[in-house]
């Protein structure tokens, strides 16, 4: 993974966290938050992404605030590709958190232990209350450039299902983050930013598995994926050995997009 | 419907808005609102449960806010219990409206023509930027008791195909929310709070119609929905011309619930 390092948080320039303070109470909207899932799939499963204030031994999702004059979606949009660089990818608003006890301030203020009065802006701005909506997106592994914010020292990929110890509520907008994907993989299609261009369907299934956390039926799984219709098989190459080797696919983009607005339905 | 007036705003004693405006200043948080898109089902389809700003010529969405320390949760409980007198319904957050433009204030004002300096707290209270987090609610209309709040005049249902004008984007919000309905009625089984505990399958079918507004094929509809699970059909009484009459069902609501939680996969 590519890793970024920027000084200890006590060496760093104030300037910077100074700035965004002021920025703080000044351009962005009180009280409220992004906290962004973003999902990435390879070899080993399903990793979010996570940054990591070293100071505090602890890791945290990527998120920032909204300014004043900016809609909340393209908030989200402005921290996905700061994050990762990206700029198409899916990402989608799928739940907000707005419980009273959801940050645990008192904690991560013993982990922090700031000496210096330079430090009260930045407790301030942080001590508020925030409700946080979350935003999901699945992107290319391969095609992210994951950079820290001035504030951590690093943004790294971590299998989901080996976390680190994450701040404040995080683990919990991750499970809802999967929760959703678990639920939306009934009625959408799935795998388009997730998968290389072409894949075997035992590729396909895999990813399935990865995000139900359970095995499925080989047999039934390629009857019920192939009836919906949103992936072209492809044509196997006639020289040397290819023959023997499995299909491969492509996801069908037009029948994908459709599916992806209309839902796959059992009713309609 | 129940029909409960007050008295024109202008009329009203300013104690009650005052004291919310105090309230609002500093028992709420700022910039944070909730809009409950709360439904019922009758012979004429769905309903949506409005209030009326007699002044403003105007019909909103019932709404409120979010006290310092209490739960969002916790506050659309408290507004869907406080319009409708329902404390145990099905309430759930779909989306949070977070667009810079997404309450026309100017608009809002000119309608308003506040000449009198004692409009101006609570003018400032709510020209604020809000972000606002829909909840949605299928209710029993029969159980409901619609009760207008202290700034509008009457608390109505109203046929959601035929909607009078209405306050800010909250048309968009109740046009999110049928959304919503439309897709999770492809995961989710349907009706227990807006059907009567008896009812045909007809009647089911004309509930799925009214969502998804489209007709929808008997046979086909019948076998899908059968083959869920989730109703109980009911023996038919075997005296007078009952056994000409169409078989009647119920819900069957620990199938029902476990759906609910479980989902209607097509994969899973």
């Amino acid at each position: 993974m590519c890793k970024q390092h920027n000084k200890n948080l006590y060496l760093r320039p104030m300037n910077k966290i100074d700035s965004f303070v002021a920025d703080g109470f000044t351009q962005y909207l009180p009280g409220q938050s992004i906290d962004c899932v973003i999902i990435g799939y390879n070899e080993h499963g399903l990793n979010v992404l996570t940054l990591n204030w070293k100071e505090f031994d602890m890791w945290a999702l990527p998120g920032g605030f909204i300014h004043n004059k900016e809609d909340m979606d393209q908030a989200a949009i402005r921290i996905l590709k700061e994050r990762t660089g990206l700029e198409l990818a899916f990402l989608k608003q799928f739940y907000t958190f707005g419980n009273y006890n959801r940050r645990d301030f008192e904690e991560f203020l013993k982990q922090f232990e700031p000496k210096e009065l330079k430090f009260q802006p930045f407790i301030n701005w942080m001590k508020q209350r925030f409700i946080s909506t979350g935003y999901l997106a699945l992107v290319d592994m391969k095609k992210c450039n994951p950079t820290p914010d001035f504030l951590t020292e690093s943004c790294d990929w971590k299998p989901i299902n080996n976390l680190p110890k994450l701040l404040f509520d995080h683990q919990h907008i991750i499970e809802k983050a999967l929760e959703q994907i678990r639920i939306q993989i009934n009625y959408l299609p799935i795998g388009l930013s997730l998968l290389p261009e072409k894949f075997t369907m035992k590729d396909l299934q895999k990813l399935y598995e990865s995000i139900l956390q359970k095995e499925l039926d080989r047999g039934n799984f390629q009857k019920k994926i192939l009836k919906l219709g949103f992936l072209d098989r492809l044509e196997k190459q006639l020289s040397g050995r290819a023959h023997k080797a499995p299909y491969l696919y492509k996801f069908n983009e037009t029948k994908y997009d459709y599916l992806l607005k209309k839902g796959i339905g059992f009713i309609s």
